[in-house]
């Protein structure tokens, strides 16, 4: 049986006689079926029977139903309702549009609405660049998905992918003050795609595209930066890029390696392990391999099907190996998982060179777990909260946004992504490296900040920033 | 010189050296000038130099520099600083994205973002319309427009149009509580826009569409309505036609007269006269002619480049009148103008039947003013906040959403338009009507709740809503 979960957190509503040993006998009774109990609050207590809220986590749904088929079956004791926090939650949504300013007299309307609108909008028409100014684009980024790959679920469509665009934008709001909108849209044709986030353009800072499927994805985000003159970063491929080059800097420091004498497997050619592999050859990794469900990926294997794999089978791989994970896997110094669970084992990484370094990010389950690559690893990272060093694309995006509109920048370059690992790296000073603590924590408030600055500066050492400078914090 | 305006309001902040009459010249020179002054505050006072903040409203722009000339020409007074409030108050945009719920713990997030966030995905992908429950659809419209017709301005471009469409966002949460976001959008190609505004569907509870020029709005609106399964309402002809029938029920009720019995004659063939006409033809009117600027049409005019004239044309002007203006309106029992100022005169409403209904709509400046039509018109509306009866679309569309919302409306239908029109009309009781009351304030609190109450039932009771109730206030 799993981890509970506050994912699969649920609050039974219980009325039970109030003799001695009922409520223990209750706790006992949700403990014993493995469910973990929160808060527990009195809702009602009249004439020796007490109504009581039970906030339990559990390990999935199905777990969840079993706590309170268990705890009903106790005598004298009534489950009344149960209900689902997650959904609770959702219900509604999870954003809202709110004024900035007090709308409550006509002086306010006549200043913010007609007559007085229409000054500031002949500023804008003058001059179309002071609308990062005068209007939301100052702030507000767009969060844009066709719902064709998310999360682990695949292509659920773009209704269903709405709560997790939403909840992206919760994170920009939360790390980085910025506002973000989630837009999530009716087509999967790329053209469309392309067509309609351009026309999008004039009411958004940014754009960060979300959870669109491989190869699908590499094509839109490539003509959008080509096309449009604001940021355009699609969070699957290069927000993971970005905190993998982090947090590999720094597993290298506890090492004592170097980038451009270490041998890299990376396993997964999805979006992520392309945009994994472009940065890390960026940065000065020589010896790379990426393997997919065939195996190695080389120049005889490829018929040019998917323009990602002849990229990577004509810039990496030098030597030309073939064969499965397991085989080019020996005498590797980093291990990169963006790929799926159980795909890598202890003994694979026994043969890996010394101090090696295994990233095993497949969600929720990682390619290995920690309990069983801890004999033979020396720095692990996975994409869990429940294990030591997360990767998680949360240490990037909203800094980076943040940095990226404080500039008006134009574009996101390679440098940019370079400048903001380094700068998520070094939030943890070389006397707190540890092989368990190479990357911060997300809920580390200076990662933002440590990004969004240095990306406001490489924006504009790049030439890609409309502003000279970032505005003082707060200001 | 025209009214003062908060709309061209100014803030002066002078310094002086504080001698015994230095406030009362400075006073006087604002008030000379013809500037309204409205707060004065001190912002520093050292050494018996005094520095004050004075909010001073002007007629226009040149009028604001001319106020602050002539203060600074007084002796011994400088001006230190003048802002622009209403720029100042657009700064970064007027509206904010928030969130809904608290994220400050590995809990909270693990709830609204993964993995918890999974769950609810899934079950919109087994049912798309628990969209409508789980998202901000429940809540939230679409303010979109290419900004091909903005305000009196014209084609200003989309991102020209923002702060407009950013005002309108305010009051849809001001007056209503509905979230709203507006999109402008970088094309005035009509099939690319009916194909964006598609694609945004899944996003979205409904959408409003705002300032996009006539003819292609009526297309644009009427193929959106046919291919999406949200309330699609163009507001600019819709919602002024719906207060404009507000009002005439009123008026009809102040001067004893009947809807089919009248003579409407309409003075502007856009997009809000043409609405209007077909919204009067739908509850009864029999007699109406519409003119434009070349007068009144008619079907020997026509040559069919105009899809909206050519209609006009074969539904309305029974008896085929032709000539200009002035030359229909003898007789007529109500006048409404949509055109432009100066186009009425107080001959003309002499000539109309007894007791004549001016509706002079055009906007900043009425076909005639109210001094001028004072002598002959029995009931007068405008546009403007500064004469009674002012006709505003701000009574409508807020409670509008809010009722079609709460129902998750399919479509926004006929029927619904003249159910919200009685509503706001009814407002007002009959023992309260009067020629100067015959609609209710823009700040009037009851109308969006009379609205929406009535919108949300004429949307179940024509079929087109997905919930059969609407919920109880405040749930």
């Amino acid at each position: 049986m799993g981890h509970v979960s506050p994912a699969y957190s649920i609050t039974i509503r219980l009325k039970y006689r109030d003799v001695p040993g009922a409520l223990g006998r209750m706790t006992s009774s949700i403990g014993d079926a493995g469910g973990s109990i929160g808060a527990v609050d009195i809702v009602d207590s009249r004439d020796n029977i007490i109504t009581r809220d039970f906030s339990v986590q559990a390990t999935d749904v199905e777990h969840g139903e079993q706590i309170v088929k268990a705890v009903n079956a106790l005598d004298g004791v009534d489950v009344i309702n149960v209900s689902d926090r997650t959904f609770l939650m959702h219900l509604g949504g999870k954003i809202e549009v709110i004024s900035r300013i007090p709308i409550k007299t006509r002086d306010d309307l006549s200043m913010a609405y007609t007559p007085g609108v229409a000054r500031v909008c002949r500023a804008i028409a003058d001059d179309p660049d002071a609308s990062f100014n005068l209007t939301i684009r100052r702030n507000t980024v767009a969060v844009v998905s066709d719902g064709s790959a998310v999360l682990g679920l695949g292509n659920i469509g773009p209704r269903a992918a709405m709560p997790v665009m939403e909840g992206k934008a919760l994170l920009f709001k939360e790390f980085a003050k910025v506002d973000a909108f989630p837009i999530c849209l009716e087509t999967q044709d790329v053209e469309e795609i392309i067509m309609i986030v351009k026309a999008l353009g004039p009411t958004f800072g940014g754009i960060n595209l979300e959870d669109i499927s491989s190869p699908r994805c590499v094509e839109i985000e490539e003509r959008l930066r080509a096309e449009m003159d604001i940021p355009v970063f699609h969070d699957d491929q290069h927000g993971t890029a970005v905190v993998v080059l982090a947090a590999l800097q720094n597993a290298l420091k506890v090492v004592g390696k170097s980038m451009d004498k270490i041998r890299v497997v990376i396993n997964g050619a999805g979006a992520a392990g392309v945009a994994i592999a472009k940065l890390l050859l960026s940065v000065g990794v020589q010896q790379m391999v990426v393997c997919d469900r065939s195996g190695a990926i080389h120049q005889a294997r490829i018929e040019g099907v998917n323009p990602l794999k002849t990229w990577l089978a004509n810039h990496t791989n030098q030597e030309q190996l073939q064969g499965r994970l397991a085989d080019v896997l020996p005498g590797a110094d980093v291990f990169i998982g963006v790929s799926s669970a159980g795909t890598l084992h202890g003994n694979d990484i026994a043969r890996m060179a010394v101090d090696p370094i295994v990233f095993a990010l497949a969600n929720p389950d990682p390619e290995i777990t920690p309990e069983e690559a801890s004999p033979h690893v020396r720095v692990m990272a996975t994409g869990r909260s429940d294990y030591p060093n997360q990767i998680n694309n949360v240490l990037c995006f909203p800094g980076l946004f943040r940095g990226l509109l404080d500039v008006r920048a134009r574009d996101v370059n390679e440098q940019i992504k370079i400048a903001a690992a380094a700068a998520i790296a070094g939030v943890i000073s070389e006397n707190e490296l540890h092989p368990d603590y190479i990357i911060p924590s997300v809920f580390d408030r200076r990662v933002a900040t440590a990004v969004a600055e240095t990306v406001s500066r490489v924006a504009i050492e790049t030439g890609v920033a409309r502003r000279g400078q970032a505005p003082r914090p707060n200001s």
